[in-house]
């Protein structure tokens, strides 16, 4: 190993505190995308960004004002025409907190318990900026960088946020690069350094069904006016077959099937139904017939009720016969799978299956096609070696069920392939309340990028 | 008519704006009784009752306090032991104000509009409650009372709250009465004096069924872990068939079918499918098959989801498999079912419908039996009279789809029979926002009762 590189993995030993409390300072700021009273914490977050890349001796950087959460791009191309440029992406905005009464701590607060540090978006992603952050501050503050690379950090992803894409679009010429490296994935166990080759789609709805103009006295009224609450129970109800299929007209027709020799691969996976039944503290798992739990998650498409709400909800009773009942719905997507398309087959079910009773509206809140990568490329190849080296471990392959559509987008728009990995374990807790990062992870996670820019 | 009957209607025509001024000040005390935050309102409206009851003469006023929300007991037997002894009922509490942004005025300040005053609790039933009062007034002003009168006034009705029957079941000789009025249900139309010789009991319920011990990324874990607002949509679906009859085993083995002659009435009340459309601003109806509206509304046991919640549910978007869902669901009876057998019925529907992938919490909130009054009393028919000669017409007589629990508990305990008559209109937006009165019929109501209480 060069010296460069021994005095950077030395660096990272001895600066953990310093990165810690640099993540803790990112974590406080609450910037929670869908919400608009959030809007001054995630300028906020843009601007602790923007100062941090000036740190690390980024030579350009710039806030990108967008129609809701600006982007912070930067640049270091100082490694010259001759050297790799890789394009870093990020997004320094998180998921909602609630249910806010199941949190251990505030959520906001960082908190360290034994291994973990406890906070929204501590995995899922700003613990991940910094270990980008950290490795390329290793490499600098003991020599020049080995690679051209470039950042693009948007506040719109927890949100579906299409603006990136436009941005992208707009912009291909500023995020010129090799290759793409996503660090938001994650790694399947604390030893277990991970790939990621495949990444999920995603349509999201808003479903309203509306029935009376106004609630009703349920005694008056029940059993002659249709409960929209009833309704929405039938319609999605019949979204799943028996077999545990989406039962939408056409909805798996462009789904690849998994071959044979990726379902071995798959089935020799450390990750297996208990680990599904632990994470779920469920006593039985579900799913569509004919596929393991990790190939369902992974390689299938998938339907969701993400949110449910009809009536009067509060302590104790309200004899109301409703006016309306309104659900959030996801799909997962995989290749090749057409979010829009998804959209208008939920559409020809609800005008197939909604009774004449009641009126329905269908809002799509976000559309994102899958992805999927080439294996073989020799930016994976370069992270193999690095996380080789970190874990004393070759890294698994696996496809991952959650969505990064920057990912499509920039294999699109670019034509680049991508590297996605990332630190965050299944027992993160992501979306979840009590999300946390696990510390030893986030610092060997830094080490491998050490290693990862120098193999470049 | 004997002139103390005629100087007491004159006083009904000379002291409205008196009434109308008194009503006011009940309807704007907030005593909502399933928000224990307005604990201190309850008790405002008890002792309000109190104050007043005293006012109107009567000889013993009583606050019974109770483990929840208080009962007002007051009489007046001056008129002596040969006079008829009437219990008259009454409930000073309301239903929640929300959905509160659709109101069009606050909901606790009496807004006057044209013929109606809005407000909660306006015509269910404070306003009742002061017809009642303000007939007493007129003859106690005018002359001697010609019947004895008790009120039994309770703050738990619309919760449900089951401590008037253990106050009905202590109190036998508190309570003895000749017969029992009840002004808590309505009239079909301004011109149309209603007797309701049938009342729906209720049975309601909150179902929990709880999938993952939190929330999780829907990514992540959507398609391996049963989503309990999916489990919740398929329970609450399958409890109707497709002719839109309750699914329950058992839920109709004891309820009285319609015969013939009564369906033949039923089908001359003025009540048609027209109201229903229009009340309800649907295009069409809904219910079970082969009976009419009005037939399924008042003769025909139904169950109603009140209330669903699951996830997220604020707006934009979250991508997240709920940790549970919560649905309120209630049944409305008919004669002879028992409220706890469709408990059970309900329990053996979830022991047998529930994958064992969620697990499932059933609480019954309330359980009230249905009721059925004699038409041919002599006290109905002096309010068929009584009516005749406020509104010039003879009364209609009809079954209603709501529930007064405490009719069952007082025939049952006291063994006497009930008049259910009232000033309510079906317009009156009852448990809905925008409640309003129908002041000409209210006034029209208290001479009503003027009448009939000469003729008893």
């Amino acid at each position: 190993m060069s010296d460069h590189r021994n005095m950077a993995l030395a660096y990272v030993q001895e600066n953990q505190k310093e990165f810690l409390a640099r993540m803790k300072k990112l974590i406080s700021i609450p910037s929670v995308s869908t919400d608009p009273e959030r809007k001054g914490d995630i300028q906020k977050a843009a601007e602790w960004l923007e100062s941090e890349l000036k740190d690390l001796g980024m030579t350009r950087v710039e806030i990108f004002p967008t129609p809701r959460h600006p982007i912070v791009y930067a640049e270091d191309l100082s490694a010259g025409k001759d050297a790799v440029t890789v394009l870093i992406y990020g997004h320094y905005d998180v998921q909602p907190e609630d249910p806010i009464n199941e949190w251990n701590s505030d959520p906001f607060t960082p908190t360290i318990d034994g291994d973990n540090l406890y906070a929204r978006g501590s995995t899922d992603m700003k613990g991940q900026i910094i270990a980008c952050f950290s490795a390329l501050e290793a490499i600098r503050e003991t020599g020049d960088l080995p690679v051209n690379v470039k950042f693009l950090i948007e506040g719109e992803e927890e949100i579906g946020g299409s603006y990136i894409e436009t941005f992208i679009k707009e912009n291909p010429e500023l995020l010129a690069c090799d290759f793409f490296l996503n660090p938001d994935t994650g790694m399947q166990a604390p030893d277990l350094p991970t790939i990621t080759y495949s990444l999920r789609g995603i349509a999201y709805f808003e479903l309203r069904i509306q029935g009376p103009k106004q609630d009703l006295h349920s005694g008056t009224f029940g059993g002659a006016i249709h409960n929209p609450a009833q309704v929405m129970t039938d319609l999605l109800s019949g979204l799943h077959d028996k077999k545990g299929r989406v039962t939408l007209k056409g909805f798996y027709d462009k789904v690849l099937p998994i071959d044979a020799d990726e379902r071995d691969e798959i089935s020799k996976l450390p990750i297996n139904e208990e680990f599904y039944l632990e994470q779920g503290g469920v006593k039985a798992l579900w799913g569509e017939e004919g596929y393991t739990a990790v190939e369902r998650t992974g390689a299938r498409p998938t339907l969701e009720i993400n949110g449910l709400y009809s009536g009067f909800i509060g302590e104790g009773q309200k004899t109301v016969l409703p006016a309306y009942a309104m659900a959030k719905v996801s799909t997962r997507l995989v290749a090749n799978q057409d979010p829009s398309e998804v959209y208008d087959q939920f559409k020809t079910y609800l005008k197939e299956n909604t009774p004449d009773t009641v009126t329905w509206d269908l809002k799509k809140l976000a559309g994102d096609f899958p992805s999927q990568s080439d294996r073989k490329s020799k930016w994976i190849d370069a992270y193999l070696k690095a996380a080789e080296a970190a874990w004393g471990k070759r890294p698994i392959f696996m496809r991952e069920g959650g969505s990064v559509p920057v990912v499509v987008h920039i294999q699109q728009t670019l034509g680049v392939d991508s590297v996605n990995i990332g630190f965050a374990l299944p027992s993160d807790n992501m979306h979840g309340p009590n999300e946390k990062i696990h510390l030893p992870t986030f610092y060997k996670g830094i080490e491998a990028l050490v290693h990862f820019f120098f193999n470049l």
